[in-house]
């Protein structure tokens, strides 16, 4: 399970919280990690000096200019946030995350990502929607801010408890299915990258169809990417709802303007 | 309950571990921070660099020789340790500490110390055996050393989800508001009434879309019925979703075949 929990930082000003994170990260067991256009040298001095022998997560660590890169093959994405944005969006504690990952990891190609932002200003909306979920860390409400590294530290330390609790439980049951909602599902999640595909379908068709304007969006595909990434859609429903795309678009241009009465 | 927890750090040599330590405190909701013999200067401008806002922790820590002035008026008293000593301890994870404490510090005059050890050697066996119990972070066998700072956060994380918890089994809140996801939600969600209104608008939509064969249905409402109510929709993402499906009626009506080629 483990294995497949990648952490991903964008925009990381401090070599010094990369290092950190390295070594949070292999203290707890984990060793995936992903940059997205960090905002320093992620091999500078100072990153090995905090990673205190996990310098071989710092030289592994794959470095992507976008978000969607880094997760594309991610079947969860989870990104920190802090409590407040003007959408909101499903939020949870780290202990119900760390303990919904088993079930989420269970289909054999599943993959989570926890996307931690930048130091000064966390993740930007648009990131934030890219998220299934947001995960809160609580904390003080007069001196919120935790450190990255630190906040790296305490999710992956609510994974490995989970993952321990795992297997001090009784021997896992055979789950081939996919199962985000606490059942053996059906199918598989479907993946960050088939999601952005059918949020840009999605988008297309709405402005085809003049429900949506790009010039004036307002919240609208906010929403609409709030609602589905919260539904957290398997592959068939996914195939199901690009069906349904695929045959508006079909008629919408096979179809011209009826002529007018007295016309 | 907060306010009796004391951190006591032993023999500290990096002033950052210091900083980064009152910053996780602070993050938590701890204030009380005691040193113990430290290796460097507490007030280093490391310190205050990587305490980031919690320099008044730095600079409120009392500063003594031995542990047992540090630790004198606390009736629990807690050893950070490495899983392996000579001689067993009553040892316990950082969780079952931690809800140990709302009993722990329930009569007036308690006070627990949380006792972390150096950098390099830990905490001596004779200060380990000052201490009631020992507190064991589970980490990755293969890499198990913790940063000072970290293990800090690890413990203060969970000794605020404790307290938080006791506020929780409190009276409850007046939980106006729709919170299905964990946080203060914008609109209210739909009714039953209006799911049941949206899957017919759906289903007559579907089906002048000649996607949906209502003489062959197969399991297609089925699944959307899933999906929707998974998701749990609210008032307004309900509106849009009708929204949606009047705008595609409107177009379906509106418009005629176009004719074909060759006709």
């Amino acid at each position: 399970m483990l294995d497949r929990i990648r952490i991903v930082l964008i925009g990381t000003s401090h070599p010094g919280n990369i290092g950190g994170a390295t070594r949070a990260m292999r203290n707890m067991g984990l060793d995936d990690l992903a940059l997205v256009a960090p905002r320093c040298d992620p091999k500078d001095r100072e990153a090995y000096s905090r990673a205190s022998g996990a310098n071989s997560l710092v030289d592994a660590a794959r470095v992507h200019d976008q978000l969607e890169e880094a997760v594309a093959d991610c079947t969860l994405v989870v990104g920190a946030s802090a409590r407040s944005r003007h959408l909101p969006w499903p939020l949870i504690g780290p202990r119900a995350l760390a303990e919904s990952l088993p079930t989420a990891l269970a289909p054999a190609q599943s993959r989570v990502a926890l996307v931690f932002g930048r130091e000064d200003t966390g993740l930007t909306n648009a990131e934030l929607q890219r998220c299934h979920r947001h995960v809160h860390i609580p904390t003080n409400p007069d001196f919120s801010s935790l450190n990255l590294a630190a906040a790296v530290q305490v999710l992956a330390y609510e994974c490995r408890q989970a993952w321990l609790a795992t297997r001090e439980a009784a021997p896992a049951a055979d789950d081939d299915a996919a199962q985000p909602f606490g059942v053996a599902w059906d199918n598989p999640p479907a993946s960050h990258a088939d999601m952005e595909r059918f949020f840009a379908h999605l988008e297309r068709t709405l402005t085809t169809l003049e429900f949506h304007d790009p010039d004036n969006p307002r919240q609208l595909m906010a929403r609409l990417r709030r609602l589905f990434l919260r539904a957290h859609l398997d592959s068939m429903e996914m195939n199901i709802l690009r069906g349904i795309l695929g045959t508006m678009d079909k008629r919408l241009r096979d179809t011209a303007p009826a002529p007018r009465d007295g016309e």
